[in-house]
């Protein structure tokens, strides 16, 4: 089959990761679609600076050349902005282009109009890079939970006031410190208004509202309320009280009408969206069905973006030779790319292990299991040795609990050194053997 | 357009969460695909408890006759177990309807003939349902995520195993009691071994691993241990060591492989999935473009998975009548069904408060604060005041913070009772308002 042209606007950040995945992971890529699926041309600000990156990929100034270029099938909008940006994907659309972008004040401003358009000319516009990053939530609220009313949603869809409120929180730093810090790590812009007040997650969260109740884009609705007023001292006082402050994007659903709201708020401390910290974003999604769900992940950079981007574009690749089994296959692989793969035996995984020995209180024994240990290789990270039982009768057989967590080390040689330790007389009954992943 | 019929096997927990969700969310569900979709038939065992139920579905005892009636489009089994539901949905795929199940034993060890015979046909198999429950998981893997190598996931994908290591964390009870509990509550079946053994997240952990990677259904090559040897002590120990048990399983891609394995892991406390507890079920992907994205939700329970399998008909209906567009609106909903809802006002909004007064360190404020809020019908459910300065220089000027918790409460309210309270003399700074959700 033919391979499907992508015409990228923009190729900094996100273009650049939109590039190398589709280059990085072609195989997997076509064994998922069928289809090779390349960039072919990128229309940039700076021509020698694009061409610097030897992507491969023609580069012009030109962008309109590229939203009407009868070769390209797909439009993928990086540039970010209003104009020209606008213009561009309605020129893209009356070439009957699919449009997909990561624009998310584009579409949370002029999306009804565009997608007016795109139905129009019988193709795609598609924005999951548009939202908290790699996360496919507009996946999940579109498609994955489409058997539920949607009754609220609740998201943490700003990486900058999360890092900010969280270094606050961890280090009872103030916001004006964190920010500046956040502002020389690159988290956060010069002008750093669209983050902190909130703009940004009101974007965000008009285009989750939108997909989830079925109501047309409504950025003008949103009520807004930054965080720059939170004060170290409401950090601690809520830590009192068992509660985190973040900065949510809530819409709800109720009898009379949606509220669509941004503003920090005191969460219960045992909350996982409490404990999403950093960058990192994350959504829950209540269904009238399912109940809570949540989905986490990171909610910028170029990769994670460029990741639903270009799950945006296999999307739209799969519905283009739209027969159902061609669509998704079932495996999500194309059937005859399902290629068995060697299914390894436990003794060649590697882990960590935590090993629990109940041993004689007698001098040495703790030198001889760690002697085993060294000679085989495996270094031991912590080591904790309870105090025997005060009340043993008979205080030379008195048995105390010795914890070991290992480094990194192969099953099969855990086991041989399980197998040692477990032959020592001062070892009294079988080594309990948890692994242990930091995931 | 002609409604889509649905024949059910099995109107037992799973299957009258189904029925249900397409009975309560016809409208929603209609909204988004364009079509009606009902369940006409159902196959069951006890016809009389079944037309009991009341739900305006035909009932048989004939399953055979469900899965080759002309008139029904999609067949969802419900039934669990074996056979006869593996032979049934073989004749379904041989009458050319779609098959849609929960099935995670069935897919994970006949799945590869069953989806080799769809192909034949052109009809799809679906299987959301069967893995975590309610967590549109298959389709993160499948299609959110599908720009991404994977390189592992790790996911607790038991609820019942979850649940009795939750309760031995929490409060150090003993996995035989809390096992007995657990059978009590009706989490736990009286035979616990695929439960408790982890051949139950071995199946799912086949699945999960076959859509990741692109490989064949592999559950022979799943290496299981299960949790029934974890101690109390070692839960203790593991906490101490700031890592949390939890019975995971983990594939992971390597050069020379994959590793399928299901056993108890110790995992750093701070990770979201330490905080994962009770019958909650969560995954976390590793992609390469992505890095980590987590997916949580209700991993069992009668509309929980009723919402996955529901998901997976909704998927089959837009695909039925495939043109790009219409399989899923770019909005999730069809474009004539998407309606501008009444967008509420801050003032509308309904919220408890967490608010911040600075007051005069003299007697009585207390009582006039609380007294406003007394009046105005606002409960207060907690209050915290901390000493005054002891260095103040001017004692009679010294001032202390006061920080209440309200109930729930109108915004408009609440703003006329900080109206008030910043009134009063003895509030010298403006009233820190900040909302609490419990989420």
């Amino acid at each position: 089959m033919k391979p499907v042209n992508i015409g990228l606007l923009g190729l900094g950040t996100v273009g650049q990761g939109v590039a190398n995945i589709l280059i990085r992971n072609a195989n997997e890529i076509k064994r998922r679609t069928g289809r090779d699926i390349r960039v072919t041309r990128a229309a940039v600000r700076n021509q020698e600076k694009a061409e610097a990156l030897n992507l491969g990929i023609d580069i012009t100034t030109d962008s309109q050349s590229l939203v009407t270029d009868p070769d390209i099938d797909i439009i993928c909008e990086a540039m970010g902005g209003d104009e020209p940006a606008l213009t561009l994907l309605h020129t893209a659309l009356d070439n009957n282009k699919h449009i997909i972008t990561a624009n998310k004040a584009l579409i949370a401003v002029h999306g009804n109009s565009l997608i007016d358009k795109a139905r129009d000319h019988g193709v795609s516009v598609a924005f999951e890079s548009s939202v908290a990053g790699g996360i496919p939530i507009i996946k999940a609220l579109r498609e994955g939970l489409a058997a539920n009313k949607i009754e609220w949603l609740a998201g943490i869809i700003n990486g900058t006031g999360n890092f900010i409120l969280s270094e606050m929180a961890e280090k009872g730093r103030s916001f004006e410190d964190v920010l500046a810090e956040a502002q020389a790590l690159g988290y956060a812009e010069a002008d750093p208004t669209f983050d902190v007040e909130g703009i940004d997650a009101a974007h965000k969260l008009t285009i989750m509202a939108s997909v989830a109740f079925g109501i047309p884009l409504s950025f003008n609705g949103v009520y807004t309320e930054g965080i720059s007023k939170i004060s170290r001292e409401d950090v601690e006082f809520a830590a009192e009280l068992g509660y985190c402050i973040k900065h949510l994007g809530v819409a709800r659903r109720r009898e009379d009408g949606v509220e669509l709201r941004v503003h920090p708020t005191l969460i219960p401390e045992k909350r996982l969206l409490a404990n999403v910290n950093g960058v990192m974003n994350a959504v829950v999604v209540q269904g009238d069905a399912v109940g809570p769900t949540l989905y986490y992940g990171p909610g910028a950079g170029s990769e994670p973006t460029g990741s639903s981007l270009v799950a945006d574009i296999i999307d739209v690749v799969r519905g283009i030779d739209a027969n159902m089994l061609h669509r998704v296959p079932t495996l999500g692989f194309q059937p005859d790319s399902i290629e068995p793969l060697n299914i390894l035996k436990a003794a060649d995984y590697q882990a960590a292990f935590y090993l629990r020995l109940q041993a004689l209180d007698k001098p040495g024994v703790m030198a001889t299991v760690t002697g085993i240990f060294g000679e085989l290789g495996i270094s031991i990270e912590a080591i904790l040795q309870k105090e025997p039982d005060e009340a043993a009768i008979d205080p030379a057989m008195c048995t105390v609990p010795i914890i070991l967590l290992t480094g990194s080390v192969k099953e099969g040689l855990i086991d041989q050194a399980i197998e040692r330790v477990q032959a020592l007389e001062t070892v009294v009954e079988p080594v309990t053997r948890i692994r242990v992943e930091t995931l």
